[in-house]
């Protein structure tokens, strides 16, 4: 007889650059998940609204919003990879593939690619890993590279210090061929975001925000996300210290696409996918009462290379709280995404 | 380079009486909605619990309840119409047609009646408006008319004050025929809520009630319901006296569907469809915490004209919530709705 | 005119033993119900997570989760059985028997077994049923006998003292054959979780955890449990001497399905089937705010008779909570069940 309190994912000293893990469960895109989910964001495009719609532009369903998409697969790969986790630091070149319609089921698998310890604190470390996903056709959905700050279970445990190169993942995004009939659905999108719409430089502070409540719970849980910080209220009370003051932290893919959702009605309701998401953080904690806000910055234009109908806009997303101290109002930023869209143009939908 | 903060919706000075607005987005009535918000509205009819049922009954699928219905469609109105309301004031004449099944795609569209600016108070106005909802087929759905109080966003704007005419929008209300098979189904609604138990001038007072929590926030958001007073706490905190002391309001539309839920099990868990809500109203503001109960008063009884099996009850439904001040409870009335609802017959069903 | 309160539910007087009582309603389990109720059991099953992997090992679709079928056919027996009771204190010899998969319609019916009033409190007394829940087919998915403490109604009704015999029913537990080709997918599922990784004796403390938020409400609704000990804060509110100190009380099938989820990690994601719940019993309440762990016991291992593939695993689930009281941390156990589960071996699936 003995009593077993099994480990659930890895610790810093467990890591080893060239592992590749394929995740457990997968996930199926159910109505459930994606009403919660997509609609908890505030997005505001019709492809995610619209059955008809969606099917008039060529999707067999609802179109899955590519934050959506990010927060699943990595969502699945949080067990093996940040259940152990002190913070999510960075995301990396993510690059968006085939579209994900409600019903696919995604399947997620991370490739080790270096492991560092701190040098200034001895219990935590840097895992830097390549994840991709992919539809149950094998179709590759979304590939990203991310750097995590992981705990050692033991202080002295010694690591897997080295680097491994990331595979060549090609993600061939998919957009189905243009067809001038969709010009009759013109008004269920607005009429002022398209391409020739935005001017680089510009700065959008988006005038809505939505605060997030202890829902967020729920919704982490929705995504199979397992890290513990997150929904252990227990753990967190006992050990203040550790977990930001006792508090549970919401989750990242909570606020960023609560970001994306909320710029959405300025910038991407005419977006017909997003290209790739070149870099992107969370500057600050959300916890349950905090109102998230977001503003844009138009970065750039360019052509979409065979698709005359389309352009790709190049902006930086950010996502701010804000906070009363001392009778002065003080704006924390919270999110940054560099990002890259590619949006309708009026010329050939209007 | 700009900064450039996009305005949504409406202000007071912005609508012109017989503009006609065609809502963006539309929005499919997956499975996610229908049993998030269905099943939150504590609704009582087998209609919308039971797929062998709502199909015994001619149904494609499990029928949406008209007061989901309703929202859907008035949320889809929201951003155009009331994103920059202060309150609704009545629903008028709101007429159901053809069925609404899970998976169907709603469409919405709003005449603008008249804008009125208040003799009182030169902030703000009335604006009376027609809404109309359609199925992907086309078929009218729900029609309605409502009056909603608009704040003005420059307290010297000139009103496009008058009148225009509503359009006549012929909501044909379906329902499947009779077919006696369904007699052996009759024990999965009450043996006692058919039209022949119902005595003109009897008054139910329901017997369950339910508190409203913080996950209204989702739920409004779910319908894409924008208006800022239900999600931004950040905003209604840092300004109390304009929103009622710096607390979140709950969408009317939660309070209208639980009233309706709570008094189905009593009343209409043996209605095939609500035919009319004459008229109805928010008369209290409901917040977090708050528990709704509800009575329902029967006004009269009519035959269902070329429905043997059905008959035609009209009654009025109220809302209420308790609160206690020096140790005294006072009842607050908070909803109020004339309804028509078609029955099933004793005579016909069992 | 009268005013008509309408008791819903049974009160102690009103049960007979021999009576058959088929419940109202019906459940259809959507893509949303099933979404949020499963994943908030966070339970690791790739069954109820991957289409493509329940549908390779023979389901039509994703499966429902053993926990979640006995929380829907217990929440359709509510209204009739235990809406005006005080406390759930026993089930018994619950039986599974044709798998439930996601869009299965479910109807329930309740035999009642035997009536007997307290000796010590002359306002209550035990109702001993027996439930048995089918699917649109007529198959039984799950039959079970409770045990249930319902007030009275009036203190000095007779009560219809007895028993009745509980009737033979039959639960046919039906498992797709096995096939050799499911190896491919054994990175889904835990690679220590096999029939042969466990032995006798050994306790599992499941390191997980998971805060339960007034979420609760929302997800005792979803089921159609109409009691209102679980949502009607106003009632308990005026009546903290019957109410356990004013608070609603958490549903136990919530806590029931939390235990299962977080067990099943270790112990239950290479689980086919859950065979039989012997006996369980929730002993002590749960209320928001409280996070939920648990902890499994192994107790036996015996083969399957004709599935050289399986076996069962015998074991004991405890949940529990932490309370700290007098800086003296206090574990309350909250949940007991002795369980039969349906493993894959590794020899025929790895």
């Amino acid at each position: 007889m003995a009593i077993i309190r099994k480990q659930h994912g890895h610790f810093l000293e467990d890591f080893e650059p060239g592992t590749l893990l394929r995740h457990k469960g997968g996930k199926t895109i159910t109505e459930g998940l994606f009403a919660i989910f997509t609609d908890f964001s505030m997005t505001a495009n019709p492809l995610a609204k619209s059955r008809r719609y969606a099917q008039a532009y060529g999707y067999r369903d609802l179109v899955v919003p590519p934050g959506i998409v990010m927060a699943v697969v990595f969502s699945q790969s949080v067990e093996d990879i940040s259940e152990n986790a002190r913070a999510n630091l960075e995301y990396i070149d993510m690059r968006f593939g085939a579209p994900v319609c409600v019903g696919d089921t995604l399947e997620a698998e991370t490739l080790v690619l270096g492991v560092k310890g701190s040098s200034k604190d001895p219990t935590l470390g840097v895992v830097h890993v390549q994840t991709t996903g992919r539809n149950q056709r094998g179709e590759v959905v979304l590939t990203f590279q991310r750097k995590v700050q992981v705990w050692k279970k033991d202080v002295n445990a010694k690591l897997a210090d080295g680097e491994a190169q990331p595979r060549d993942i090609q993600a061939a995004l998919t957009i189905p061929p243009y067809d001038a009939s969709r010009k009759q659905l013109a008004h269920f999108s607005s009429p002022d975001t398209y391409f020739e719409d935005f001017t680089t430089g510009d700065v959008y502070e988006h005038t809505r925000g939505r605060v997030v409540t202890t829902d967020h719970i729920m919704l982490t849980g929705i995504l199979d996300n397992t890290s513990q910080v997150h929904c252990n209220q227990w753990m967190v009370t006992q050990n203040p210290d550790r977990y930001v003051g006792g508090q549970l932290i919401v989750f990242g893919g909570l606020p960023f696409n609560l970001c994306l959702g909320i710029a959405s009605a300025d910038i991407a309701d005419n977006a017909l996918a997003d290209v790739r998401y070149v870099t992107g953080k969370h500057t600050a904690p959300i916890f349950a009462g905090d109102t998230v806000f977001a503003a844009t910055e138009i970065r750039g234009k360019r052509d979409f290379p065979g698709r005359p109908d389309l352009g790709i806009l190049t902006s930086t997303l950010r996502g701010h709280k804000f906070r009363k101290k001392d009778d002065q109002v003080e704006k924390i930023e919270i999110f940054y995404l560099e990002l890259e869209q590619a949006l309708k143009r009026r010329s050939h939908y209007v």
